[in-house]
């Protein structure tokens, strides 16, 4: 097991009725800029809730709406200059991950003098930030417990990941009710992406960190119980509440501490969306078991043998390889049964671009399970056309 | 899925050579009282290199040895008064969960006038504490993460267990290495503590609260692979590091989050401890199988054979009961090949005190996974003599 520094303070307020503890921000100030995006809140009752607690608690806020589902930095730009010139003191973000990630680097580009787009090309610019306070509305990205954020510039087709512990929220509200009304495309894409998130830690070259495994495989078995289920009956709060607290604890950190290892099929997914700006959940799903297909071998068939026995209940008897094909099938399946895409064509993506977006993974992806050069990355994406 | 309030501050420190950053103290005070057990910190280089980091830092420390296994509400005192005489800032505990027990109260009683034992009856009378800093050296109670400490009165035969947020670690330091002196009893005995801790909330009433559940298989595993390996090889790395992280995850609310119940178990071990001064896992390892035992019925046998399925691996085919009967059954053999006793006798307690321990659990474990009078747990008592 590698060493490592635990650090998750973001406090979480679980359940139903949780928003009445939107009240805590005033402990952080009474001036905030709350961040959503296209309006669903104002929809399915999110933003009416919020902004009745904000009220009675005598809590003034400014609005900035419109967030992208691939949050631009132009966005993050004018809510910094909101933050500025209204001195707000919290950042409240409601929505999903691409608002909490927009949300994040306002609070960081708030307290920052240059261009906020260096705080996304390098994360340890971040020195200060406002606190960020999310009211979560879609299970997928975890953004609501980690410190991870990721904003594109369409302009230069650049999707970017930045991290710091300055910008993990002070606290989160995750009420599985606020879910309901996610679509079935979103809640599908949603369990793609934590799955993912879980994918790019369980394939660890640690072999050590038993106890991260089966912690993996724990959010693992429950995006695979309860998707389908959340996609049958949007309204079914046990599904919705597992899902939700599977989003979280899938990359809060738990996972990966004692297990770290670089991930693989984020960055080539992000490659796609900043070309395509297709949806992220979309992307891993056909990306997933294009990488999974490409990268195994005698030296990882083991891996996913244990994958496929301990998730998918294979009969160990039936011998590594053949359970390691089943799982990645398994997989593959599971995507297809979610309604998920499982072909770059079914998401209007052709040959055109696929040499520049690997191209511009080269040399980037050596500290993977398995290291991919950009060529490696290129026969993925034709392997997924 | 049960509401939850979502709170685990406590920094980690998890690794080799992770005791270099004791020169954190610095950030809380520069005035500390290290408290510690019995002096095997002196024998396995533990306590020099602690000090020296401190002394490097320019940290000052007095020095509160002689820690009991059960820590005694005499020793809190003493702690006490040591604080408030010395103007400390910060107290450390390197040791097990008994040490870390007994500086949590020490740092809460520092900053309380009236009796320390009001501290322990009544966790909601901690209204401040020192900050606490654990270095740990036995994988068992969970300690270094949670809220909480058992202190005991011997006099009054009580051994009581409190709780409170001020009382979390602001950090501690997991080396692994630093429990390859642990002896085999004591490796034995934290490893069926760590194993009572997930069973405590394993076995809830809360039925949806699935991924909490696989998260319980996940330490539970890890805990029946690496403790038999820690006794035969107790310089053994991955061992020692799988079970020193499972020792905190199992009690740090990560389990407990969602599923809560009232814990049946460890009370009536406490009675045990009380009155006999036994070894805390001991008693848990005797009493678990026992407890199990008497609470299998209609009701509860599917738990159970979920238990069987995939804990122990059985086959779903065999049906509920026979499966339950041999997951309690293969519980019951993993304690006695890991060297605990399984009945009362062995470690010296006879009858002649059961119906009085028993009689002080009537009418507290109402809230329990089975709801428990006197009678049912002095039953429990004498099926395991």
């Amino acid at each position: 097991m590698q060493n490592f520094n635990y650090s998750i303070p973001t406090k979480i307020y679980f359940g139903k009725g949780q928003i009445r503890n939107l009240a805590e921000i005033a402990k952080l100030g009474r001036n905030v800029l709350m961040v959503y995006g296209g309006g669903s809140i104002k929809q399915n009752g999110v933003y009416d809730k919020a902004s009745a607690v904000l009220q009675e608690n005598g809590i003034q806020f400014f609005e900035l709406s419109g967030v992208d589902p691939n949050p631009r930095i132009e966005t993050v730009a004018l809510g910094a200059k909101i933050c500025k010139e209204r001195n707000i003191d919290v950042v409240l973000a409601i929505g999903g991950g691409s608002t909490i990630d927009c949300a994040k680097i306002i609070a960081a580009a708030a307290r920052y003098e240059g261009d906020p787009w260096d705080l996304v090309l390098d994360g340890a610019k971040i020195k200060e930030a406002l606190p960020v306070v999310a009211v979560l509305t879609l299970a997928a990205t975890g953004s609501e417990m980690d410190g991870f954020a990721v904003i594109s510039d369409m302009a230069k087709n650049d999707k970017l990941d930045t991290a710091s512990e300055l910008i993990k929220p002070a606290f989160s509200i995750l009420d599985p009710k606020f879910t309901y009304s996610v679509s079935r495309k979103q809640t599908a894409a949603g369990t793609a992406d934590i799955m993912s998130h879980v994918f790019e830690v369980y394939f660890t070259r640690e072999k050590d960190a038993f106890l991260q495994a089966r912690l993996c495989e724990a959010v693992l078995k429950t995006c695979i119980k309860y998707g389908p289920v959340a996609l049958e009956e949007p309204e079914n709060y046990e599904a919705r509440a597992n899902l939700m607290w599977a989003s979280s604890l899938a990359i809060n950190g738990l996972l990966t501490y004692g297990a770290e290892v670089a991930w693989s099929v984020h960055p080539m997914e992000h490659e796609l969306s900043a070309f395509y700006d297709i949806t992220h959940g979309d992307g891993l799903a056909i990306l997933t078991p294009a990488w999974m297909e490409y990268v195994l071998s005698d030296e990882t068939v083991g891996k996913f043998a244990e994958f496929g026995i301990n998730i998918w209940g294979i009969d160990p008897e039936e011998g590594s390889w053949p359970i390691a094909k089943r799982a990645i099938r398994n997989t593959r399946e599971f995507f297809t049964r979610m309604g998920l895409p499982q072909t770059l064509g079914e998401v209007g993506i052709g040959e055109e671009n696929l040499k520049k977006m690997a191209d511009k993974l080269d040399g980037k992806l050596t500290e993977t399970y398995i290291p991919l050069t950009g060529e490696d990355v290129l026969e993925i994406f034709k392997n997924a056309l």
